[in-house]
């Protein structure tokens, strides 16, 4: 770890910002209680890990239109006419041991199977464009009936939005055959950072590739064509 | 680059939809038209570096507390009051060749210096951490009278914060010394990745290090023993 330099202090209070944003603006205000437990979760996983210098991501904030600003006093604007927009990106992102990392998390009730529906095609293109880079992209989906949580990762969520269209619903069996459970733990009760360093272990040994399709020939073959520097012959 | 599958289309609309975000909540609204420009010739060069599978790069939407939200109908939510939050992180980060990219925009009216004012302590503490994590962290700084920008690295701000205390200026000699210009065009105009290729550049063939203090003996000589894997021997 790096030595903090003195007069760089305030790590505490700035996450305690964040985690404190998070809550305010949560989109449980906007879709009602789905994922509050969840992200409740991961921005405590979060706070853990910028706090021990194990990894740097943030939940973004929520994106907001603002049509009417009232300045009142000189100290603070307020806004009085605002509207959620749809988030265009994931809701996590930062950095873990030198990669990129880029998630969104998703929840559900049920029990045999996880409904497509729940993630939007422009978080699927986000995460295809995020593993185009090099980046580690990934959902988190938790199972709350059966308290399970798992790591999807964005090759493998790209492989079933083609296949199965963007409409249906993911078997159970194979979200788990393809992903990586999160452990239970205490502190944090989130910590997906161990599935991660299996994730990223598979990446390295060459038990999983890092691009969609890759396993099923790829489409013409360019993917270890044109590309050249970012990923060829397996992350770096 | 990877072929994009069929049924993930969208890119153009998702950028669209980011750079209009970046509009309507740009700090701009808060603090004046300080940084209106810049912010909008960097939206340019990230929806350009997306759309062409450059790079994945997004500014994070405007931090706002929100205090009451009226749901007159099924479709809208309407925020009624709400807050500018100061942000905890800083505005811009995304994935560049399997790289993590973090860092801020800053312009200033003067010729001669940077006043360091510019920046939070929390954006300093924030771009440490990201260094300290193997990330590419720096400041985009913009001299409006001069029309020249330049690409300051994190390190380099960090020593610069700590040597100056965080009240005072940067000169523009040692600023420019220290950085990397971002040489003018057309489309984009504020093209930064020509400045940042020429950092990376550097990192690689050791000219620059990526971690603060270092060129100083560092404070303890911790910074290369406990980290261990993320950057030693330089950025992988």
């Amino acid at each position: 770890m790096v030595n903090y330099p003195k007069g760089v202090h305030g790590v505490q209070s700035s996450v305690k910002n964040q985690i404190k944003a998070g809550k305010q603006s949560r989109r449980g205000l906007t879709f009602g209680k789905r994922g509050m437990g969840l992200e409740d979760e991961i921005n405590a996983a979060n706070d853990y890990y910028v706090a021990n210098h194990l990894a740097v991501i943030y939940k973004k904030p929520t994106p907001v239109t603002i049509v009417k600003v009232d300045y009142p006093a000189r100290s603070a604007a307020k806004i009085t006419e605002a509207y959620f927009q749809k988030p265009s990106t994931t809701d996590y992102n930062g950095v873990y041991s030198g990669k990129y990392i880029d998630f969104d998390a998703k929840e559900t009730k049920n029990k045999t199977s996880f409904p497509l529906k729940n993630v939007h095609e422009h978080q699927v293109q986000h995460l295809a464009n995020i593993v185009s880079q090099g980046g580690v992209g990934f959902l988190l989906i938790k199972f709350t009936t059966l308290d399970e949580t798992f790591l999807y990762p964005a090759p493998d969520l790209v492989d079933a939005w083609m296949r199965l269209d963007g409409h249906k619903s993911l078997s159970y069996d194979e979200l788990k055959a393809k992903s990586y459970q999160v452990e239970a733990k205490l502190n944090p009760s989130m910590d997906y950072l161990n599935a991660l360093d299996r994730y990223l272990e598979d990446l390295a040994s060459g038990v999983r590739t890092d691009r969609p399709g890759r396993s099923n020939q790829a489409s013409d073959g360019s993917v270890n064509g044109a590309s050249g520097d970012a990923n060829a012959g397996g992350p770096s």
